[in-house]
């Protein structure tokens, strides 16, 4: 019999003892949970960047791992705390749509609002759920798997739709979704968006203050301080600079307009 | 029977390798511990900064946890390494006060300094304690559960108060102990310093160059740039800004004085 | 039978999922490998930065721990994956001189040329090896333990060598490798570059607009803002400021000269 595996994904930073003490919580209840830091560096209060984080990496986890994903603006307020079970994995978080992407990708949703507060720490507090509701939750599921001791499914959860690109005269307008430790821009055009640049189609991108008309299949192909269009491993196109930063090259980051044209 | 866990609290950063290093040499003496970072960000060389950092998060881990606390400017003088037995946890840390809450929230205490330098990796470096002497100590205890086999017991240990409130006026006068990484102002004001706040009495605080009068439950509870009292997580009041940074909106940061006047 | 350590040194920050998508390919492989970050801020793109972390920690491991190491700035393109046998120690990364210090400190080495892309994910991105590549072979590994099933040996690795310091009139001159998290300045200069200072003979070192004759045992001997000159945990003289930043106090970063003279 193998590990239960509980992930965590938050907005906590590193500085602070909060995702420590969810570590705590988790082990205190199941001391054989194996814990892994997806990252606690999501933007502070940022749903979409919370989204794009677990939807990125959720999938390449072992089936039946718990996520935990504490991005919770509202902690404390009538927003509800949530157990998913979507396709062969958990998440536990709050209801405020940071789960949108899993509800993009996973056929088989069953949404659970959590309200079995004996699985609570008391007392509870209204501002570090992450402690007292998520972590104990994913703790106590890690024990037992019994998905429907925690609350009855809703469906009236809250999702939005990660930004999705728009046509644009000859070609397609979409819009940077972050900008990586490197500088890449990860931007919100999917092959599907743009078959043409992977057909090999001459494009022009504008972003930021440049025009970018080179697809390269690694960032190396790029010379110096040249930006380029990748196909980027999440499936998104990205703009990379060779061993430099596209984000500073580019003049951009999140949330900046790209549009591409075919001649 | 349940694996051992150690954790670990520095001021060393992440960017190096000291924290893995610490690591190599505890799964290297005990292949089968469970190592917990809870913050390698501990402000540099700051006792009460890790003070805090260990003193809000170890009572959430399980009973028999050990906690290594490695923030130590004194490192290779004759400051002394510490064996502690607190309650149901252990604690490896210098003697520079860096566990002084602990000291103040647990009331069976057994102090020893480590002497038993067949514990310790060799060559002993000067600059490194925590990698040849912290570490070695904490994954020798998860096998042998021996404590007196370190060290003789002492009681002059080193500790420091944490700052307290002072009366002032019809009021109470605090200090900021740290911002978080929300810009969240937790004060050294608990509960039992301003009842009259839960009781809903009306105040006015002044910190930084503000005045706060709302007492608030939910971080949300605030409008755009509106700081409000909350009471934390961890049984102190903290200031907040809803989804903004109250350490910038309030213009305070640790070690600025907060005042409160009653009606 | 003990768990299986594979350890993870990169430049990808922790501000993405990459680290964390890393521990869910390994961990989907093999549930009961034991993962331990040793850091993910490496310098972006910079092999040097690299070589010295992982350099600096791998023994300190138990054998057969099997350390991923991705500074990876030609991902995607020629370059050749390795798996490397080091004394006790087993390394996975590209073919870029990241393992230098490895090849340096150890004696016995066997080095192959991954090609048994069976045990890649698929489909193989070309921007990020790190999950597709490195992090399955370290898991599959850590199950069989069967170097010889992932490709041929090979002789002509790519290995740089350290800068070395090198004589200067009647001292040695050498260069900083690197600033820690303190602002400790690490040198390349070691004991064996200068028995001198050891032993107690006078000397004078230069570095950035600063002349240190201090040589010091413990952090705590220097004065407030004064610079001295220590050995390091790793065997490299370091410049350090008691409770202070010899990198600001000096004037010196990565990559500036050292120059020491004897009386």
């Amino acid at each position: 019999m193998t590990r239960s595996i509980i992930t965590l994904t938050t907005d906590f930073g590193s500085a602070d003892h909060l995702a420590g003490t969810m570590k705590g919580v988790i082990l205190n209840i199941n001391p054989d949970a194996e814990i892994a830091d997806i990252t606690h560096h999501v933007l502070p209060y940022d749903l979409l960047d919370g989204a794009l984080a677990i939807g990125q990496a959720y999938k390449f986890f072992p089936p039946k791992t718990i996520h935990v994903v504490v991005v919770d603006p509202g902690v404390g307020t009538e927003r509800r705390p949530l157990l998913v079970s979507a396709g062969t994995h958990y998440f536990v978080a709050p209801d405020n749509g940071v789960l949108s992407m899993i509800y993009e990708r996973e056929e088989q949703l069953t949404v659970r609002h959590i309200t079995s507060d004996h699985y609570f720490l008391q007392p509870l507090s209204t501002t570090f759920h992450g402690r007292d509701i998520f972590s104990p939750v994913a703790a106590w599921l890690s024990k037992t798997w019994q998905t429907n001791a925690f609350g009855e499914e809703i469906t009236d959860f809250v999702r939005f739709t990660l930004p999705k690109p728009k046509p644009s005269g000859k070609g397609v307008k979409g819009v940077v979704l972050r900008a990586d430790n490197f500088g890449n821009l990860l931007t919100n055009l999917a092959a599907e968006d743009m078959p043409q640049v992977i057909a090999g189609t001459s494009f022009k991108m504008r972003i930021g203050n440049v025009e970018i008309s080179k697809f390269a299949q690694t960032f190396s192909e790029g010379g110096p301080n040249e930006p380029v269009l990748l196909m980027g491993s999440s499936g998104f196109f990205e703009v990379a600079v060779n061993r430099g930063s596209a984000a500073k090259v580019v003049g951009a980051n999140r949330g900046a307009e790209v549009t591409v044209e075919f001649a």
